[in-house]
């Protein structure tokens, strides 16, 4: 099979058809129109097998992942999807491999509307790079930069699921799984948050390193209340279920762990009651964990207003995403 | 070395700054102004060590490489190349290496005035993927769809010297060597070629494979004067010197070598003139080499009118740009 069958038979069927693709896949480059007062937003990241999932990862997940970590970059800036390309390096072509892969990349984009307009299939070590394109009205664009003191510190979700899938591995529970695997792209929480939120930040690489990064640009600094830290349900049945395995760190999974994937955001108090109902209708969780001080760096402290010493300070080392 | 300081160490130093990047580097994706009446060009190819050029290619032929053969693309659309995107999966990070590697990319990057707007570095087997944005006048982009029948066949610059150096490795002359580690993305011929060129593709997997994507487009066929091919004096010396090593297939490479990167494109009888006025103009030599006709297929004539049947066409199996 030569790189121009996989493309047709598993990539040219892709359900999403754009009104603003002037040209995708088979022509040198895509040719995209870009509406009148918008901007574009684009970012890149990769997956490299064994690196950012086990090597027994099903490749319907791993053709979600690699869109979804992309999609979770534009919602971090309330951009609205539209466009991705996929550069798709596979060690050989396994029909059934790359039909899984195709569904699992497909069926989300179906589901943000994201036309896949152009590509590279080669051959070599399995690695996943989706470049990812979305619009956001001018000037609104959600930014790492411009939380003021005083803003409460958001989380969307749950914080550690992923982590603890990871820790557990095949004893993990389905939900578990689901959040390492098929990681939801907050994309509809991170429109509602335009003109609401001062900065907002995915959590690829767990809460503290992300929100770090977040304060990092203005030199704040932050107390995260980690009691408030929202956990599910299958989470806490872990933690309170003994002998169910490798017992969760309650507190530094959803401190450290990456892969969740949630947005971190930080609104001023007179907006919180407007954004939480505007998170609400957008059928999205959000949960105050903390608050933006002056004092650079991160304070943990318990309810009972003891502080913490976070033990990891996240998934920091050279293999992660540049924007991170 | 983190990921972030590889970026701020070797990548965040480029020189190239557009007033149309909102944001680059350093948000969860980069936020980018396209101007009014432009059409968006996406592309994006990968290159993987040992498949795509060998592995004891010098880094900064690889970093140049990786973002020419995108800019390429963006030629064979008439566009103007603004942005990229960098997705760099090395197995260790090596400084000197790094520096190298960034040097021969934004080097590029510079004479072009892209603008590197984000990425991901990861560990793992050597692959490079770039995506390059581009922009181009509402309704002016170069397709391969458009030929008609009598329209002139052309090149530009010289075919087959990228294969003869990969043939000759380091018996290669250092022009060889330099056309097959630093590919010319030839930008200003696009340009040059928006409205006159009915149709063009760019030369990666050899001239009779890209050229057959261009006909097929319109189920069209061409014949090619193989004797009026463009070759490279450096290739011609090759050709001519007994003993110089492997002898160059004087027909087979410039018809099936790939890795020139030059533009194949048709022209109506009527503009060849113009076109070639342009085109030297814009500093790039280009050769007619056949005409478009309605019998589908390539049919290769010598100079004294008899046929000639290729050995090969081209590098067409899997583990190539997508877009072909």
């Amino acid at each position: 099979m030569d790189e121009f069958d996989i493309i047709r038979r598993y990539f040219m069927p892709a359900v999403t058809r754009r009104a603003d693709v002037v040209a995708g896949i088979g022509d040198d480059a895509a040719l995209l129109s870009v509406p009148a007062g918008h901007e574009l937003v684009v970012c890149t990241d990769t997956l490299v097998s064994g690196v950012h999932f086990p090597r027994h990862t099903p490749a319907a997940a791993i053709g979600h992942k690699a869109l979804a970590v992309n999609l979770s970059d534009l919602a971090a800036m309330g951009a609205q999807p539209a466009w991705a390309t996929l550069a798709l390096t596979l060690p050989d072509a396994d029909p059934r491999w790359l039909e899984d892969f195709a569904h699992g990349l497909l069926a989300l984009a179906q589901r943000f509307d994201v036309e896949l307009v152009g590509g590279d299939t080669t051959r070599g070590p399995l690695t996943v790079t989706v470049t990812a394109q979305g619009l956001v009205r001018h000037g609104m664009a959600l930014r790492r930069r411009g939380a003021r003191v005083g803003d409460r510190v958001y989380v969307t979700g749950t914080l550690g699921d992923a982590g603890l899938a990871l820790r557990l591995q095949e004893r993990a529970s389905a939900h578990l799984q689901a959040r390492l695997d098929y990681p939801e792209p907050r994309i509809e929480a991170g429109q509602a948050l335009c003109g609401f939120a001062t900065a907002a930040i995915d959590i690829s690489d767990g809460l503290l390193a992300d929100l770090a990064h977040l304060l990092a640009s203005d030199r704040l600094g932050a107390i995260v209340e980690i009691d408030a830290l929202p956990r599910s349900a299958a989470f806490l049945e872990v933690h309170e279920t003994p002998g169910a395995g490798a017992q969760p760190a309650y507190y530094e999974l959803p401190l450290s762990a990456g892969d969740d994937y949630e947005l971190c955001f930080t609104v001023p108090p007179a907006h919180s009651t407007a954004v939480e109902q505007r998170l609400e209708h957008a059928g999205c969780a959000a949960t105050a964990i903390g608050e933006i001080t002056d004092t650079p760096g991160i304070r943990c402290v318990r309810a009972n207003g003891s502080g913490y010493t976070p033990v990891a300070r996240g998934f920091l080392h050279f293999g992660e995403d540049q924007h991170g």
